[in-house]
């Protein structure tokens, strides 16, 4: 049902009626003449102590056109303006694993869990960031390794228990030109850094792991035919996130991420946000 | 780019070399025959502190057919299966405000805010539920008034800065039913709670909030055609949430809620992911 009435009334009440449709400049030079003071402090406790130091997005914006490794882009169009109808709002296509997202273990495993049937505090998670950006730079097929993880381990400490462990190989750098996000050979194969299949055996056996992550397209690293990682991860019922954004900004420990994924009906995975919180 | 033959592997491997496919079901078999223990306990301070106490799901899956306001409802494709192809995905479409989702300043406001410019630390909000349950069970058209803020102040204490109001109204029972969550009458015109103006601008005045929610369509009530809240509320810098679930079973105060939204690109709001932490 459509109420067009509705909405002309709204947009002939901002031109005619002086409704205060204030721009985000106005309002803060407002706020700021009224002796408007933004606390950044929440009240409770659990607030307190997050906002107590620092937050760093993990997420790159949704874009229309964000490379995606089917080669489905997202796209997007204006449905309705301020100006034309009162309000604005787009509409959205995309495939589930577009932009910053999610892969549930159903989106390899028949019968895996869907993305509703995660739990929020799976979505909870102390991230430890494996930098491998010096050999990925190198080598555009690098993987993490387990001596990767064990050099982490000397240096930081124990990888946590229920940790989100994010590859950091720097390869958001190339976003900007997806055909280098994706670098594929003449043949058609991706290569760009990803995580090695000893690294997730080593994590399932000697860490209690929630989730692995990746700054590029895929679990895998690019030229993998056999996806063994996402085979094995999401077989043990654990998920992964892929294209994830600033992990080179962010500090390799003692950060505690959350998992916004939307709750996709069915959902094989799909867009998040994730934000690290310390 | 579309990799068919890789997917083709993959789907074989599966089949024929025994790639461990776990069923959540055999993986939670397999896991506890092993004396694999899932700790729920992160080891930063952050997540003990959240970890210590629960967690509230506020965010309804997001659904194919979920009622939306202007009536164009999502829609999804299976477009990849296991069995097929080796791996599951869908495909989505659908309006910025569908499902449990964000009004980002710009809705409404020319100019305004869009969703990738709000800041991470806006999306953590200690949470007050303002109940009006009784009133809205006998008057589809009742509002958030000033008394009912006043009211859950005596009962519950000044609400904390930098807040996410949220309306408990009961009517996410109506959900399972579209066409009684929008409530149309003869002529069309919706009929379910929301805030009221003069609640908004008593908010403005005498507190400093983030973000006011609802449990239904809509920050104003259904029948309102002049959307006075929308305009005032996101004309003031601020967002506010649609269509939140589970609010009857979250405590009306010390809880903080993050708010998942993805980073649309030049989104006008969208779906997000909400979950209160206590």
């Amino acid at each position: 049902m459509c109420l067009p009435g509705t909405i002309e009334k709204v947009s002939e009440r901002a031109r005619t009626e002086g409704v205060p449709l204030l721009s985000r400049r106005s309002f803060l030079t407002a706020a700021g003449a009224a002796g408007v003071t933004a606390s950044l402090m929440p009240s409770t406790a659990v607030a307190r102590r997050i906002r107590a130091k620092r937050s760093m997005d993990l997420t790159h914006t949704f874009t229309a056109g964000f490379p995606v490794y089917t080669g489905n882009v997202p796209t997007r169009k204006t449905l309705v303006t301020v100006e034309e109808n009162g309000f604005y709002a787009q509409g959205w296509t995309f495939e589930e694993h577009s932009g910053t997202h999610m892969d549930a273990p159903g989106h390899f495993v028949s019968g895996g869990r869907l993305v509703p049937e995660l739990s929020p505090n799976e979505l909870l998670v102390p991230v430890a960031v494996i930098d491998i950006s010096n050999k990925a730079s190198e080598d555009p097929d690098a993987v993490v390794t387990p001596d990767d993880l064990v050099r982490y381990e000397k240096r930081h400490g124990r990888i946590p228990k229920n940790a989100g462990v994010f590859m950091y190989s720097g390869w958001e750098e190339r976003l900007p030109d997806p055909e280098a996000f994706k670098n594929a050979d003449a043949n058609g194969t991706y290569h760009f850094p990803g995580f090695g299949i000893e690294a997730v055996e080593w994590l399932l056996a000697h860490r209690s792991v929630r989730a692995i992550g990746v700054d590029t397209l895929s679990l895998d690293n690019g030229e993998s035919a056999t996806f063994d990682v996402h085979l094995t991860w999401l077989g043990s019922d654990r998920y992964g996130i892929e294209n994830l954004a600033n992990l080179g900004k962010l500090r390799p420990k003692g950060t505690t991420a959350f998992v916004g994924v939307v709750p996709w009906e069915e959902g094989s995975g799909g867009p998040c946000r994730v934000i690290a919180y310390s």
